[in-house]
């Protein structure tokens, strides 16, 4: 079935727009959704992933090399020279509760192994990851180890195998969203720091708002025909939007006196590291390319930092207020609206 | 031996009402059968189940695909175009203690990849429990991680593998009907959230109820023929009403009022994230099908909300009274009788 | 060589009663014997057991089904049309410490597996146990899932086997008796629960009986012969009975009254579920068949009340005496002698 | 190198004695031995063996089955008819620190089973063990399972093996001896209890006793042969009285008297069960034959009570003295000298 | 990618006179960089060795023996006596997460052993970075064990191996690196006095510093070559004086008075064992070589002594200052500035 | 390289002692090694056994068989009639970080087993070590019961092995020598007293000397052939004097009152068993054979006993004093210089 249409999500706008940003500019980096079950996390990635232009793949390659420019790292393509094109959907791949290690990031091919005396690679979720999104519903659960291992491959692009006597390197490059519950176990400071984004979802409060995010719900587990074909149009220009940054994203201009409101941000918040930095400056040049301007404003440094930085506060035992108000009481002082 | 019959259960009304609903609508979801051992919890969806109209299904499809509309995604009737029907009953399968996580996903067909060398896939538990139920016998003892995945094939209808070099997906639409014994551990809050309904049985305390619970379970265990004829009639009446009501369910209304008493009822009640809500409509529409009402009234919704709630309640430290106590409380408020 | 005679033991009479009314009506349960080493816990088992008359299998069949009406669902029978009849004793199975669980449930057959690529099942303890006794010293030692296991299938009377790609079922009727020492830590309520019986025994405190018990002890041990026919008559007795008691089981009465104080017991002990009633009217109605009465009177509830209701009592912070005491202050009250 | 002569050990005349009574009747049980580490309680063990007669065995049985009455379940002489004799010494088996438990009871006989698709047993440590010794060195250590199970087969004489797809039973008649560190850990009462006899040894604090046995052990380590010729005569005659001793152990006559001082020794210490009382008796009963009296006496019984009964006191929290201190002062009152 | 120029990175002069150290005498052990993540630690490792010149080894020898002088122990060199010279670049090899021991280590060669039933041996991690770099990022995250394992092949420059009847012996020559963060779980002492020398790095708390790490980072990921172009020169200059260093190295001098303030600053700091000593004059006189002088001066022991000593300090409850602080007071006080 | 020279070592006497006295007499036992790392201890062994004679073995046989008089018991030798003769250096053998357990103690030969289908041993490191010595650094942290099997091994001088179907014993007689340290987990008691002498090694704290230590060590490292040659004289003196000793050894004679003073020293310090005694009289017996006298002194036992007993003190709660302090304070008094 068809995934419910992005623009029919009843607000969440913090979430859609991270999901967005990362869209146009993938080395922002992963987005961590904190919030409540029921609220239409892993919807709102499928949704998004449903509204992106499908990928342009090498026909038969299992790591979706792009036919344009095919990895020379890729396994499949260094061995076969003859390729055509084929296209795909961008790829939303989800890690299964209890999916094992070996089919993340692949494993010796056993039946090739057993009848051919092979040794040859068996490609694994992240290979089917590339150029799409990997989701990870209740990220904290996992063990560290993997989310580890999954932010080392998101970050540099790359699956390095070392296991089972195989040796080898694949691209792998792709966002990866993770839902995660604040009172279930937490992820390690180290983790979050890694993640590009973070954004916070709640159920509404609003009784109308409520019943609308049920009727439309119900409307779409009904009869998901006319549901989908009256979004349509709305989710297009999303599409268009988000492809026309792409385009425009290596000719907005980052000043000098932006890039040291970025520092003066992440001083004023303590947060470790250059990361934060290098992260919020690349949010909001999507956010300015998203917007059609030709430069980044303080105006979109505002709207991307509580994203961008809220999940790498070192926690404040003397600040009771949440990492969200805090946040925001700095870009106050900083960024003065 | 033919089950007990589903009309000679004394009392226990409210599971017998939630095992009816998830019956003429899957949607609902699960059922958390709460209570003393002793109390006839499996007997209950036993019963049930023998009450039922039988599947048609296609012959030798092991995942019970249905013959009017295999399911495309059915590795079986995928590889085999011509099919014949087949009446099987409805399927009730029960996770045994100590059954392996390959046996209740599926595994490698190890017969078949020593003799032939293929990877084969064998079918678990879980394609035998599609278009039926599951029962799962002290739920809360299970790991977290096996719930938490049974609950998600259970939503989504479809059980994705990946594991031992093995990739596929196949439909596993069912009931999980879990009995839990409140003093032996508990469920986390999100896997609570994630059933449908939620009952509590207990023995009776009157002492007539408890020796007709006695006479009826001793004459049915010495001599179960005309025991079961004696009560075929009032079975049979009940699976009628189940079948006339699961066709009028899309023509029963809900209206926009009745929605927003679901939602104050929800907020008030502080239920995280809108599935309780989702729930609750789904509970009382089928309920008023199954009535033979035309539109959800306020006394449908009053009738279900215990069970569709209770489960999803956060603990508050400073109320003592139990949960059942709150929820009808607040429902007493929220929708006066 | 062959067992201690039945009749030879000392004393012990509650635990000899227990193993006598299991006998004549298997539906009642498992025993559960508590008490200190030593205590010719075994012993008694082993010594009914050789006392019963043997069964009549069918030849060949390793799951002892009944020549006269072989199960439908026993998978050798089932391939098996020719059958010739077959006697054997009553089977007695020890459950060694540290056999494999796929010793006791029954597991794939290895050799046919590798000699002849089959899958066949090879069937386990629970097979050689059907239609006699399981014992399991120090219960309490065992792992809660392989009880409740065990439980499981005594209490449905089949042994379901989902594993290493086997999915079978076979019949498995079983007495379970496990001795239990209550300093080494306790079952969880919900298996004592499921426990028909308990009983409690102790070395005799009185000097003459000790001296009588190694007595007949090193008799037996230095010369079994001669031991073995003095007490052979004796044995037979009780043997008669009990094939008696089997006989009149059926028409034995249970009066609207006497299961109106089965009720009232456990009401007042407040013993969870219905199960401790079902077993304490079974009980007493096996023991009115031993007696050779016509009807189940108080004065068998009396006899029989303690065992069936000592391991279902909750634990009573506030009093201090222990549940045999308990047990017996109810019962004096509800059924005075 | 042929053991240091048993006759040539310096003091622990406890340890010897027990050990010697368990020669001339190992049905008293296996013995524990408490102690520092270098006091040579492995070296008595050896001593001891080499000073009894050697078994006669049937040529090529693995489990040493006698060759005047091979025990008719014996896998292999119930495979061979035609038997010979063969001459062994007294087995005295070690489990050596990091065994398997497969080596220990034996396992499928991997070879056979590979090469030739035969499911045969290749017997364990024991199997050697039969008619011999089991040596354990700090039994303390060894995981409370394999203890329990090895002191069922030395109880039942069998060693009953379901694992692997194998269920077959040998002979396994031996005399554990376990030495142990108070210090290091303890064995549950319920174990401690399943040992027939238990000692202290200690080294000596006199100066002249030290010195004998580290001149002893010099002279035997540097030069073996005349110090092993010195000590022939003494083991010789000990080896006469062992074997006259067993010849007489039938005909000693027990009083009840003595009985009844036995069970009176035990109810005074608390011992639980009757299992003191037996092998107190049966420890009497061998020192009665070893010194060639046709009756036990109290002095019989006082002797031999301490190594019989101090493992199996009852922890007394409120009486600091030790466990031998206690036992004495009991056996002061029950039997005065 | 071409690794970002050495040159290039801005501040963080003690990480970079630490590895250029090691460049010059690797026998000065490996270097631990500790400090927040994001601040470029992998970086700099990949940007020395980039900047290194290529090393002349064995054609098709895995273990990169030197072309020059193939080491006598190398499985390969020794196997095939006739050699042609191939140019490598100096090795870096990451230890990904994950990686299984037997890649770490190398194993038996399974794809041999099945096809053509050889023990043969593949090499692993360690024999690929002989003769260059092992970056370990997180390596307080390693085990215990893994890391000393490390540290001993890379102290010995072999790697022994001995498991699954491998026993082999091969050159692995290597500078480790390790990162870690201090707030995650420490290293043992016996690890840290391992490690040649450590560093600090952290984030530029100044501006307009941080402003130009992130345009520095962002013009090199949107543009490589003009920015690689740009910083060419530098990192030439660079190189040769490496290079340079390395061949004066054997000739410059070490006075015993230097040697002597070496001890005393051990002393004064409580490092424990000669290691701290022996790597304070090795990378003193590494200092001296890179600068062109004829012999280590007070001056050069006063730049490297934080380097080689820091981690070597002894916990002092009582001394709150880090150890940075405790270093360099006490440099102060021994080698005035 | 040729091992650093063992004259060449700075100070560290009681190590050099400890070592060279097992090379008299290796029955004394093991050696423990505390004391920080880095000073020298791994060096110290390998340069004492670069020093010794080489042994002579039987050609081709993996268990090290003297020529002379091969075991009887050799797996090997036993197999293979015609001998010849060969030299090896005496063995020092690593117990390398990660080794696993059959590598130790030796395995089935997979390579064999697999392509001949027999099942043979492949001796292990414990094989390799026999009449040598066997290293392993940080004894402590390896688990208890490996280093219970080293010194059962050690002290029988056989190797038992039942595992895997195997079931062999092979001569396997050396020293272990362990090093630890104090501060990271203490060995048990019980290990510490079956391992002969303990000594302890600390960095001198004499700048001198330290730089003393610096200098050797440089020389050794950046020219060795030079240095070697220096030392080689006092090394061939030291062989010369091991090798007298090992002549006189059987000739040295105890008097009964040092036998005695050994007994009072060892009741004084509290030393559990009598292995202190027998260890504290071979090692004086060893030192007076290497001091060329005829009968042990008082002066040789004061030499000794620090070593000898230091490990076998019962800690002290009330005494605050170290061990080498209580046990230098007792020898004073029971031995008066």
């Amino acid at each position: 079935m068809q995934p419910f249409p992005f623009s029919a999500i009843v607000g969440q706008d913090e979430m859609k727009q991270a999901l967005t940003l990362t869209a146009i500019d993938p080395s922002i980096g992963g987005v961590l959704v904190f919030g409540d079950r029921g609220t239409g996390k892993s919807t709102a990635v499928r949704s998004l992933a449903a509204l992106l232009p499908p990928i342009e793949a090498v026909a038969g390659c299992p790591y979706n090399c792009a036919f344009a420019a095919p990895d020379p790292a890729c396994p499949h393509c260094g061995a076969h020279p003859k390729k055509t094109a084929q296209t795909r959907p961008a790829p939303v791949v989800d890690l299964p509760l209890g999916a094992t290690e070996d089919r993340v990031v692949g494993a010796l091919d056993l039946e090739r192994a057993l009848t051919r005396g092979e040794k040859a690679f068996e490609p694994g979720l992240l290979a089917r990851a590339h150029r799409g999104y990997l989701y990870i519903d209740e990220v904290n659960l996992l063990e560290d180890h993997l989310v580890d291992l999954l932010l080392d491959v998101a970050a540099s692009g790359e699956n390095v195998v070392e296991r089972e006597g195989l040796s080898l390197r694949h691209p792998a490059k792709f966002v990866i969203v993770g839902s995660g519950n604040p009172e279930e176990g937490e992820l390690r400071p180290q983790l979050l720091d890694r993640f590009g984004l973070s954004v916070e979802v709640a159920s509404p409060r609003d009784i109308r708002e409520r019943v609308e995010v049920i009727r439309r719900r119900d409307a779409y587990e009904r009869d998901p025909a006319p549901f989908l074909k009256k979004w349509r149009t709305a989710d297009t220009r999303h599409r268009k939007k988000i492809m026309a940054a792409r385009e425009r994203l290596g000719a907005v201009a980052v000043s000098d006196a932006i890039l040291e409101k970025t520092a003066e941000l992440c001083i004023a918040l303590g947060a470790d590291g250059l990361r934060g930095e290098l992260t919020l400056m690349r949010a909001a040049r999507a956010l300015a390319a998203f917007d059609g301007a030709d430069a980044v404003t303080g105006a979109h440094l505002r709207s991307v930092a509580p994203s961008a930085l809220r999940h790498r506060l070192r926690r404040d035992p003397l600040d009771e207020a949440g990492s969200t108000t805090r946040v925001q009481r700095i870009i106050d002082e900083v960024l003065p609206a």
